[in-house]
């Protein structure tokens, strides 16, 4: 007689269509907000899935031009799956998450990495390229990304969701605002702007059932945007938050009503381009325990966490310095600045990645894209910052090395640039 | 009959007593200017050795009291070894370093972290912190360091000399003078200082020959001072320039004329105590060649390098975020500031540390001088920068990954304070 | 406008059923014979899936005893999926096949580790333990497994195809059947068997279009054995021959003809109980190319692979030694001999885990399933080959390090017996 | 005033010259017997160091023939540094030795990997090859060993004690000359040998007193070779038993009495060429403790040991499988017999080395020398064992990977040969 199997899956608990238009789906947000309800509740123990959207809710294409980065609605964005309450979870718990998978959709298996006009949505060189919007589409093919746009690599994903956090206590948002609000009003000329203030245009909750239009109004006005991370987790970025990985957050409300968005299928350290990641749809596998006041037993002000045993190991690197000194600008000297110092090992990677070929919009994606890893070399050496960008070599289909006679420059063509060409 | 062997030793170019204070020695000078004569030459493809006193030059003591940091003499640093001029290179060569080895003198197996008072050296958290001067004696076992002063912990070194540059042409020097000078004028109040101007005081040139009155009067009056690393390379505290790398420097001079010191057996990313290594006096081999033009053939504003294949590998590590608002201040909220965030990070990997029984004292210096990794997550998302700052596990004796039931606090003790108990 | 985005998926060549017997399933068989037709047919350069049964095929269960494992018909394995022919490829080609992703089935995220009975299927220990079945049940989390039947461990797969392999010329098949025949008929009483001789009994070709009589017969006759890997590769069970890895195989016939089964979410160098790995059912995508020649370009007797850039990384390991004397039996010293040394460093390790509590049927199976490393340490030494077996520590859920009091001993039950209770 | 501080340096308790023939030394013995007296004493937690001349004790030099090698004698090795007793060690405890470091002496920084003719020595292919005398020099620069005999490879060395081991009691001494006399008796005729029976020529014991004839004839008469690992540990040659590991020996006398030698600047797991590693004199450092009962504790029929956390990490590799059928020979099926299962992957290694331009012997003495890697795949697949066998991609200076157009064959010249030229 045969032994008696059955199938036995893991309960999805947010379910999306990564081709529909994320306004239109429920269970997806994208606003911080203690009044937006759970959309789920799962037991402590219980591994389900989350199903996502790509950041942006299905505004980009799988195409050969730019335009869709380039007219991008950032009021829409980040649209999150959830929030998920986690049963016995109370303000001042910490809630245990362990991300146990990352995966793009079987139907959906590519994704794209973009620069952001200097206008609408910026990044790290928005202001010194004055950026337009190119693109690079990246096919998966099981672990590894490559890309028509940027041919002559192929790395291993190291996938996580750029942006998982706690819905935080009414005070907490009020912080929120208050700072980034005043650092707003100091800086209100700025492009890109510093920060974004909460708006109401775009707003968006696909809560399980319809909120009352003044909840709804209330949220829209308050909720905080989900651009930067903050004390519950939000948008770090950070890739090595990737599947395998345990994590520690705060919990500031009842249940502690946790949301996830912006998968990622790979990216470097300080994901440059602002939409540096690979961006992808796709499902992620999550199991929870809860620790009883774990904030006061961890000192937790921000979340901490486990890095995963399987993040690729590409052991060769080749390793760029830079200095808080604006050495590709005007040579500025900045006191200590570990974000200029970061910019200028970044601008020595794309100088060296032009001798070999790649465009400078290439560079920059490619940069954001693979899994470089940057370091704070040291923030104690008056006035100078030093850190450091390691490019792994072993993502690289020809040899890269620095060479006696120099470097072979090969024609690598472009990304995807705008339609009508500028660039 | 027995084979002819014979004792064959690489050259030792510089030599010096790490017991001896280091203004009575010669090979060593603590100012970089393109005056500074070469020491020794060495041809390329050469194996020669460079015996290096600690940075300060044998200031600190080992034992069990902070005095000889609280008074260290800051004019006095960094002691230097070299300059060493390489046959044939040229400005705007590329001088390969090969850093085949470092290693602690055989009669001085030991080295030390200190925090630096608020007024002489400070420190990343000096203000935070209101500093007063503590150390760790770290004592060298092979490839291991422990300290009676942390204990608990015991890691493998990632041992690297944590200045290494080339001489900078006259131009070069007078760049750096004027743009660190206009910083310095922008924040004169500033304690600690925010950069170092030129200083005859404590300035030290220990020449082969005896240089003439002018000319050490010209290097003391003009020399830069060694505190930042700059495009030269300098004192950029990169862990991972460690033995086994393969450097690219800039050539500026005619010879390179390269000088090395501050040699570290160990340091976390970011060195946050200042003098947060653990500092040594030791031995560096080296091996070079010259790559003609190689400033253009790799676009070199800086230094590049290629990391060692034996770095210590401790997989499993606890990861601290932190972001650019200052949640163990004031709370105030930057702009993208890396530095702030790197800060936060640390902050609450200490609180981590305290809460497991180490003082804020030993923590500081144990993330200081442990092979603690501080990767960039990202410096995109506005108005947060995301540092994380990871702490390997293995160099722990017992277990302090985050129970259900919190944290054993154990007693440590407390590294070695000022003899008047000022803390 | 939204932008287009349609569906696409990777082409499935071959799709099973895992809860179907395999014999009642097209694209399978179970033997290997150059007769058998190719079941699907891919172009160079195409990125395919196959699905594939576990090795029995449907005949082992998700429960808690081992009556199946028991029962086994072993005539009926492996059950591969294919024969998969590459357009283009001969007889002296190099087949490239990139491993790109190995994933269980959402419907079946479970697999099984099996020590077979002394009289069937037996096992690296099956006369020294005179085994009796056992079985433990792996639940599958994302990237981790961890098994009801053996608590206290969790570890991230590093999942493989146990077999793969071109499809053999008649010349080579009748090679291998009169080297192994000639080894049975050397030792014909051995209990298990040295080796199996094609047995028409359990044989099966699920091909596109029914077979002749005439053919399916000459294949049940003469169709080689699936257990031993070959110079096609076949069942090589190499852990590290996982998703990510790219292979060269020689090709032997017109389109290679590649086959593939018995999927493993994870394995132990060794892969010591038989059906040591966790065997599973599950999808595999692959991307193929050839090099014309490449047998004679690469010296291929054997297949050639690179890893992949993700297996597990577990830096802290307890290692076990073995040398080819039977110091946990009768005391014999053997000559040069890996395997009683490989054996040895085994036995050292369960006796090592069963003072920490684990029953030997346990530790057998754990070390079999884990990602544990068996380097050969010296074959030279006579008369004592060395053989080491890393057991990585960060799959413990306690510290497994030796103390100076000891080791803790804790209960952690057993694995699944029979259910007439004999062990 | 400067700090007082003074030279300290770790006490070396056993002092040799690595030019003097190491029978005219003492503090050196070259067989194990339980009634060689300690030559020194420690306490435990005491740092300490040891001396070593190479295995040979000098017979082997730095030149470009290997006359040297073909005409070593083998009566007197291998040269042990000890024994040394740990104070207060008792039989049934466990020794914790951990090995701080291993460095070459600085008058001598070189090695050598040889292979050893088929009458005197043999190797892993010594009748396969029929092998004549053979060496490679290997020049030592800080980490990196690269050969003028094996051009086009540089690599970092996991250096290590190739032997060491705790003094046998009188009854594990008998033990084992029985055994290893049956294995000798039953293979008489056997070149090379399959084991060393005791053998008073070349006997030698370099004690601190003179010892009295008696006891030196018994210790001659009876004394175990040093060739082969054992359960005290010994000449197990395991590469990862490297500085930074801790290892747990059991103890079988009063002091526990160990020794050690063999020291390799690197090696390959399975060391094939038997002079395999590159062989080095040098200096060991250690500390020790004692866990009371450790044997019992622990099951400890052989020494157990945590790696070091710095061994070099290439992680890109091609590998090579190798199965138990003679594929390279007279294609003769063997069962389930690992080490042929290796000898096969080796000499598929080798066939690739040779397709890219080294000799047969070069490629045979790099796969000993370099840090490859070689795990045990399966050893439960009936009749065939599968063995890998891993090559660095990055100790080679130029791309060895399989290309479509085939490999670049180079001109490596030769190892060094005989004076007569005979290969």
């Amino acid at each position: 007689m045969a032994p008696l199997n059955a199938p036995d899956t893991h309960r999805t608990v947010v379910s999306v269509d990564p081709f529909v238009p994320a306004d239109q789906q429920k269970g997806l947000h994208n606003r911080w907000h203690p009044d937006i309800p759970p959309f789920a509740t799962v037991a402590p123990g219980e591994v389900f899935k989350v199903e996502c959207v790509d950041w942006t809710g299905a505004q980009i294409g799988n195409n050969d031009n730019s335009d869709d980065i380039k007219n991008v609605d950032l009021t829409k964005i980040h649209n999150l799956s959830g929030p998920i309450a986690v049963t016995g979870a109370e303000p001042g718990d910490c809630l245990v998450v362990d991300i146990l998978d990352v995966q793009p959709f079987d139907q959906m298996r590519w994704g794209y990495t973009g620069i952001f006009e200097l206008e609408n949505g910026g990044g790290l060189f928005a202001r010194e390229f004055n950026s337009r919007a190119c693109k690079a589409i990246w096919d998966f093919e099981g672990i590894y990304a490559s890309s028509r746009h940027i041919p002559g690599v192929r790395f291993a994903g190291i996938s996580h969701p750029g942006l998982i956090g706690t819905a935080p206590s009414p005070e907490l948002l009020a912080t929120w605002n208050k700072r980034e609000g005043e650092l707003i009003a100091a800086h209100a000329e700025s492009v890109p702007p510093v920060a974004f203030p909460p708006e109401p245009k775009g707003a968006y909750v696909g809560a399980k059932d319809s909120l009352s239009g003044d909840v709804l109004e209330k949220i829209a006005k308050e909720g905080a945007r989900t651009v930067p991370g903050r004390e519950h987790g939000g948008n770090c970025d950070i890739k090595n938050l990737s599947k395998g990985s345990r994590c520690y957050f705060p919990v500031f409300v009842e249940g502690a009503n946790f949301s996830v968005g912006d998968l990622h299928f790979s990216q470097g350290d300080g994901e440059l381009s602002f939409c540096g990641a690979i961006e992808m749809a796709g499902i992620i596998t999550f199991k929870t325990s809860i620790i009883k006041g774990g904030i006061e037993k961890f000192a937790l002000k921000q979340p901490i966490f486990l890095p995963s045993p399987i993040d690729p190991l590409y052991s060769a690197k080749l390793v760029f310095e830079g200095i808080s000194v604006d050495l590709h600008g005007d040579g500025k000297q900045y006191n200590m600045d570990a974000t200029v110092a970061y910019k200028q090992a970044a601008l020595n990677a794309i100088a060296y990645l032009m001798k070999i070929g790649y465009t400078r919009e290439q560079a920059y994606l490619l940069l954001s894209a693979a899994p470089v890893e940057s370091h704070v070399g040291a923030v104690v050496d008056s006035p100078n910052a030093c850190v450091t960008l390691a490019l792994p070599l072993g993502i690289f289909e020809h040899d890269i090395l620095p060479k006696p006679e120099g470097l072979e420059k090969k024609d690598f063509g472009q990304c995807a640039i705008r339609s009508d060409g500028v660039l």
